[in-house]
């Protein structure tokens, strides 16, 4: 019986056009992230299956894909759920191996540290276009710094990041958990209700205020609530400085310290940033999350429809791998929607010149011998030269190594 | 319940140190290979189980990570075997989806095609020092090139990548597999006993000519076939030439064609190479994986005790997803061990000047945004710039800093 050609399921074979893509967004990442202080670390793609399963993660964890026991622990037999099959899972994410990583290193890391990691996750989402089973997720942390210095540097890490692969006129959207949690309380929310609330107004970018306002009557809030809610983001939207409006409004129900904090972030990427892209106070956002407890972000590009990556404080969970809480801050790109837009753009990686050696079929061994020598002196010298076996259709094969980006041809005949 | 801050058995994180000396080694091997024209690609780290469990790759199939179905098609109750319980594993090497990915998208690639990938394979392997089962592989591959062109190409790009790391007086074994059968017909052993002489002789740098002819005895072989195979290997290690003296002798055994092919890649590595490494002919380099046709080669470095890396021909793996053969050629770098060696030797990573800007807690946020703006101009001169906050043992935080390549410190008090 045949093997099967196709990949599994909603994973895809990457060709040369796009890795070419990814290998130079991959090293423009490294070098900026690189300039900033971060380090590059990396975890094993498996984690324990208690791990992932561990209530960090939101919907994700619904789509890990799980690892078979091996050997003796296996016990098919007396197995009576999925749980006693496996031990370990694909990771979902980045932030929790992070963690994990960060509770089992410390001791030989400098604090506060600054890490970048770009590898694979697996989610076994229904498979749709442009969204695969297997991608790469890119993040930047720093671990072990309490204060907005850790926001600051992330958000210009990332900015200056994507400034260099050629974006411009993006938006960096801002919020705070703790605004998020005020405004609630203020409203007349109970606490317990919030996650309700926070996943109804997080569709406010589909269905506006009103329809944000009609889900949350559905659910049975009260209407008063509702409408206190809905005055405070009229409130914002009408204010000259929504974040003023809000440290004004809110009185006891924020920690003015946790105002200042933010606005201090605000006013820092602000002095600093270039213009090619806007930081937006968005009190509508919320990143879903359940780990994040401050500062959250999102990138929102023009060209993409959706969020083009995020991030943002997670001070606890750190704490639940060693009992003592670390304050974490990260920011993750959208990876594999940036490769998407540079190849939908016809993003072209700008390459060396390439020449090729095309030798005769039947070229005798000692004649190629000095060919090779020349194309080693050729490498030597920085360029890029492939010997190749020249075909019998010779046009076409020249026009296909011309669409690789070969410019000269170089012919060896037998005689 | 504490979560779990060890990574899963037999996988390790990897620290910046080591992290660094990755990324350097992966830049070198990337830099070099391109200029031989090698082009990257990818392929998902799941397989169909149906092609991992082919009987393509030999020993390591007894070590698959094998992945849990997911949803309905999971039937726990009516599930009698474990292969009722998966569809999918963990690739355990990259020549099995390289050949996947070929049959693939053959249509959409150059011919002949010459593929780089470097990702992380896994086994199940019982955990021991320097081994792990979640490793780095580094494979270039040459597919439908029929003629040695191919086999003197991958000697070259891989050992010109080797000096370029500064290995060096390592050796390139090289053999044939077509030259091992003739051998074993020509002393008289039956083509079905062919897989358990060959893995006898595999043990050929344990336990030596004598060992080897032990160990056949004691499987029941003709006392006449052993001793003629014993003269054969001792006639190559008397000849001046070793190959010539196969090609004299075993005649009819071995097709001309395959000699001169043979001896034509051994001349025209020798004539291009440098006199960093010894390539040496060595009739008793088997290399286990079945899949193999013609030509085998394997790196042996003094430094380190077994194998470093190694490759061959393998021209009828496409076939099997297709139908039609493809010939094929590769060869693997012993990634991790690469890393191990140069961790072993103290190896620094060739670096820039790093700069930390400390900041003194409390420093007020405008006069940070200046400091901020100071360090974003420096980074886009090209310099690379930390900015941390200040420790209270400012002594321990710049050992630290320095240890990890900083040089030049720049301190931000309040006053």
């Amino acid at each position: 019986m045949a093997l099967v050609k196709k990949p599994v399921t909603g994973m895809k074979d990457i060709l040369p056009e796009e890795m070419q893509i990814r290998d130079y967004v991959v090293n423009i990442i490294k070098e900026t992230y690189r300039s900033f202080g971060f380090t590059p670390i990396d975890t094993p793609c498996m984690e324990h299956i208690e791990n992932l399963c561990s209530n960090q993660g939101g919907e994700n964890e619904k789509l890990i894909f799980k690892v078979l026991k091996r050997g003796e622990k296996l016990d098919l037999a007396n197995a009576k759920s999925e749980s006693d099959l496996v031990d370990s899972g694909m990771r979902y994410d980045l932030t929790l191996p992070l963690s994990r990583f960060y509770a089992n290193n410390a001791n030989n890391l400098p604090s506060p540290f600054k890490a970048l990691q770009i590898g694979s996750v697996w989610r076994a989402d229904r498979p749709q276009r442009g969204r695969f089973r297997q991608f790469t997720q890119c993040d930047i942390d720093i671990l072990g710094e309490p204060s907005n210095l850790a926001e600051i540097e992330l958000i210009q890490a990332t900015t200056t990041t994507l400034g260099k692969l050629g974006f411009k006129n993006f938006e960096i959207r801002i919020n705070e958990r703790r605004i998020l949690k005020a405004m609630a309380a203020y409203s007349g929310f109970e606490e317990k209700d919030f996650d309700i609330v926070f996943i109804i107004l997080d569709k406010m970018d589909k269905i506006g205020l009103d329809g944000v306002a009609e889900e949350l009557e559905k659910s049975g809030f009260a209407k008063e609530s509702i409408e206190k809610y809905q005055s405070l983001f009229a409130g914002v939207e009408k204010a000259e400085d929504g974040v003023q409006y809000l440290a004004d409004t809110l009185g006891e129900y924020l920690d003015a310290d946790v105002m200042t904090n933010f606005k201090d972030i605000i006013t820092a990427v602000e002095a600093t940033k270039g213009d090619f892209f806007k930081l937006v106070f968005d009190p509508t956002l919320v990143r879903g999350m359940s780990y994040y407890t401050g500062t959250i972000f999102e990138i929102a590009m023009p060209e993409f429809g959706g969020s083009c990556g995020g991030g943002g404080r997670y001070d606890k969970m750190i704490g639940k791998f060693t009992g003592q809480d670390v304050p974490a801050c990260g920011f993750s790109i959208g990876f594999e929607r940036i490769i998407m837009l540079l190849l939908e753009s016809g993003f072209k990686v700008p390459s060396q010149e390439k020449t090729a050696y095309l030798i005769e079929k039947g070229y005798p061994n000692d004649k190629l011998c000095e060919v090779m020598k020349q194309a080693a002196d050729e490498r030597a010298a920085g360029k890029q030269i492939l010997v190749t076996r020249m075909n019998k259709n010779k046009k076409f094969q020249k026009e296909k190594l011309t669409a690789e980006g070969y410019t000269d041809f170089v012919e060896f005949f037998n005689k």
